[in-house]
């Protein structure tokens, strides 16, 4: 695995671009400054994939994602494998002298990342820089009209200033030793910025030198007049282009991501996807179907290996199927357990650099997107054997061949606890196969309490409730069988009354129902324009 | 100097309650995660003390003090000395279930910290809680009605839940083992919430033991039923008590120093106190008058380095002046430099603890606050020599002595850049010593820029500007000598116009102009209303 901060990236990068570009498919995984502005909002099974979307837009918003890992699969056929190749990128929203950038600290994210092992100085030190679309095309106009060399004085730290005002004073005692043409001088900075000053300020000040750029330095070298003019004409911007480089950063990557348009794999990867968007595209726009059309455009192809693995787990015979589908279970239930017997001459899946990749840190970028594309690969070769039907494991795949094991899932994106358990990228949402929601009514003089309802009903299964009065609450069930047993055992009970909703709907109540709720609370509102979008 | 961090706190308060204790006075200096919510938001010669608070409030809420650097000083008499002693707090505000705790980092001061090598994993790792008083009242509520427990669901992790059943299991087999009377076993868990749950789940289901809390443990003893009954009587709340501790962390100190009201020491510390406020006391209140009292209720003395240094450059001979008064400059002064002569047997002041403070490190808010407390007391000895007399010097002086010497300055809080140079934090503020506001207006039909205007005039000194039409604008002046400068150079200018506001404000125009100002900016109002509290 390799670790990429910004003191490796420019090194790295022709690497990367060439990994990227061998690869079938790409996994990816990222880890976040945080997930929820407003802690108690939780997911629902009331949740439209729109609402789901609006819920998490508004809590990424003021968090980023500060690890991206992702691993590149490339398909070696002769030894009926895939080689692997994981970066694991640090990312800090580099200060730009005109732009206040800030992020926020979640704290349970911030003590989720210290239980495992997270190098908070290795983000903080040496983070490397990104930029939107927006941020970008900001940037580049400003220095392209020179706004921070004219306006310096109101960008400048006094720190930043004080080193300008040295290295021009060791430039000018430099030059009036007498100095020999062709003569070299070098000025150490590590920040790019302040290098980009010295460029400038440097060659203003002084009509017969000329700067070259070195490791974490200004070169500067007596040159005569006219051929310093020559070389002014013959640079053009570039200095401007190596700033905006800087900043741009990891967003480079995610460009190229977007260019070679490689699948993408990731676990329950809707989150991961927004903050993309949000991160290096755009903020993330209000409309979900925007969203869903961004997306599509940017990755065509995209994998869910939590999706994968509930299709999966269907087709299971009860011995065989794996405890749950966390991410770290699927890679060991795989590697290690039944599902090695299951996947009997599937494809090698060989780290190519294995040397960091021996320990197993999951909630590492890095290494849960290699375990996200090597839980792919197994479950993309078990859906493909089982469409060749039995036996036809003895026989190794091509690439293309696994892949098409998982083409009826593709853009299918994980859904949690929802109305519907996955949205589609590529067309429309699926229909809602969950049960209708359940009316509840407290009859006599009782009052409704929502966390009781819901522990009441939890026996039977999976359930959310929503109140929207004193005594009325809508409920909705996970599943048809929990429903049925919800209704059957509510049915003469004295305290409450349970029916389904759909009824009630049709009964002479409704009217007045529809009116309380308006009256009660605007979040019935909502409801009833999600009930009708659903007719 | 002693590194606290929340390894080491709980161990280490003995020796910082008996360090508080005994100081004859505290120096302190704090490092934050950000300052500026708005970059473009700068100082101006125009603020008052009010409108400072407000830009200063509003500027800093999201961020936090992420150390705190504190410098007890006691006198040794009898060797003409100062004792040091430097403690040096991590903070980090600890997740608390039923609370959504985060913060802001601005990434200059991030990176900012980077330079002078902050070690973000010590405070992301082992960073010391804290609450403010509302916060601590409502956790201590939440616990007496056992919230926590009674909520479990909502707010425990996944993770944490999964270690609390083991920890049920592993009790559950150790009982089935035929165990012993007062036969004990440990489960280790580093997270006191997690302590705190098993406590009080381990005791819940199982009636025949009972759990001691041990270091980063939790210890169970297998006890009789009756036995059982005693022991929950005589421990009462203790383990409520331990867990809201645990969160009050740092603010034990905070209290502590507000009991003993030892006097506070710091450089330019306007925004520390603010800090403080918000952070270990209450939200910053709307009214500045509000904020000053409840600061002298807390602190009633307070000396502002920064402010002392301005007032002692005035009594100084030209060739004995310090170049700035920046923190470091000062310390080096009084230590090595000129500074040294002038303050001739003034006390010695001594590290208790030399051994980590050999390296001179600004930015750590330990080291800051030990060079803010020197810089103090060579600054009062200065003041209280002159006070005394010519040749006074000879004399060791007793503390009361020296700090007389800084009497008339008590309370004295700088300003930067205001329309006066100091806030009284123990009565009214000063009236503003400023010149009358100037007026400015181009002539013909030449229109006005503020940083043209602002460029134009900061070759006479300290300016600030405020448009308020594409004509018309007021300038701030620092002094009365640029002030006549700048009138004089402008008298007969064919360009502009520059002349006193408050000849204009008399003058025929001057109706007009309020007009002109109200229609095309809200911002004039205030000035208004600023220029009419003045008279």
């Amino acid at each position: 695995m390799y670790e990429v901060t910004d003191k490796n990236f420019e090194e790295l990068y022709p690497k990367i671009e060439e990994t990227l570009k061998k690869a079938v498919f790409l996994a990816i995984d990222t880890e976040f400054s945080g997930l929820k502005t407003d802690f108690f909002v939780k997911e629902s099974l009331f949740d439209s994939p729109d609402e789901r979307y609006v819920k998490v837009k508004n809590n990424i918003q003021p968090f980023i994602i500060i690890q991206f890992g992702f691993t590149a699969f490339h398909h070696i056929r002769e030894k009926n494998a895939y080689g692997a190749e994981t970066f694991n990128f640090y990312l800090l929203p580099r200060s730009i002298p005109t732009k206040n950038r800030h992020f926020v600290w979640q704290i349970t994210a911030l003590e989720f990342l210290a239980v495992y092992k997270f190098d908070f100085n290795k983000f903080a030190y040496t983070g490397i820089s990104y930029l939107d679309e927006a941020d970008e095309i900001e940037l580049r106009n400003e220095l392209h009209e020179d706004i921070l060399m004219r306006h310096l004085e109101r960008f400048i730290s006094n720190k930043d200033s004080d080193e300008l005002r040295d290295s021009r004073n060791k430039v000018a005692d430099w030059l009036r030793q007498k100095t020999e043409p062709y003569a070299a001088m070098e000025i150490e900075t590590d920040s790019p910025f302040l290098q980009y000053l010295m460029h400038k300020e440097l060659r203003y000040q002084f009509p017969d030198i000329w700067t070259y750029p070195g490791k974490r330095k200004v070169i500067v070298i007596k040159v005569a007049k006219d051929e310093r003019h020559d070389l002014e004409v013959k640079e053009g911007d570039e200095l401007d282009q190596t700033l905006l480089d800087y900043y741009i950063g990891f967003s480079k990557v995610f460009k190229l991501m977007v260019t070679l348009k490689k699948p993408i794999v990731g676990h329950n990867v809707l989150t991961d996807l927004m903050y993309m968007h949000q991160q290096f595209y755009k903020s993330l726009p209000k409309k979900y179907t925007e969203f869903k059309e961004n997306i599509h455009r940017l990755f065509p192809l995209v994998y869910d290996t939590k999706l994968l693995s509930y299709e999966l787990r269907k087709t299971l015979q009860k011995e065989e199927k794996f405890a749950n589908n966390a991410l770290n279970t699927l890679y060991y239930y795989f590697k290690d357990a039944r599902g090695k017997h299951l996947t009997l001459n599937s494809p090698l899946i060989c780290s190519v650099d294995n040397s960091t990749l021996e320990v197993d840190s999951f909630h590492d970028a890095g290494w849960d997107s290699y375990c996200a594309g090597y839980c792919f690969i197994k479950m993309a070769h078990t859906f493909a054997v089982k469409k060749r039907g039995t036996g036809s494991h003895y026989k190794p795949m091509t690439n293309i061949e696994i892949m098409n094991g998982v083409t009826p899932f593709v853009n299918h994106i994980n859904i949690i606890r929802g109305n519907v358990s996955f949205l589609n990228l590529g067309g429309p949402d699926p229909i809602s196969v969950r049960p209708e929601w359940l009316f509840v009514e407290a009859l006599g003089k009782k009052t409704i309490c929502a966390s009781e309802i819901a522990e009441l009903l939890s026996s039977f299964g999976n359930v959310d409730v929503k109140p929207f009065s004193s005594k009325r609450a809508l409920v909705a069930v996970a599943n048809h069988a929990s429903a049925r047993d919800i209704l059957k055992h509510f049915k003469s009970n004295a305290d409450i009354y349970i029916g389904p909703y759909n009824s009630f709907r049709h009964s002479p109540a409704a009217k007045l129902f529809m009116w309380g709720g308006v009256i009660i609370s605007g979040g019935i509102i909502a409801l009833m324009l999600q009930y009708k979008s659903r007719l």
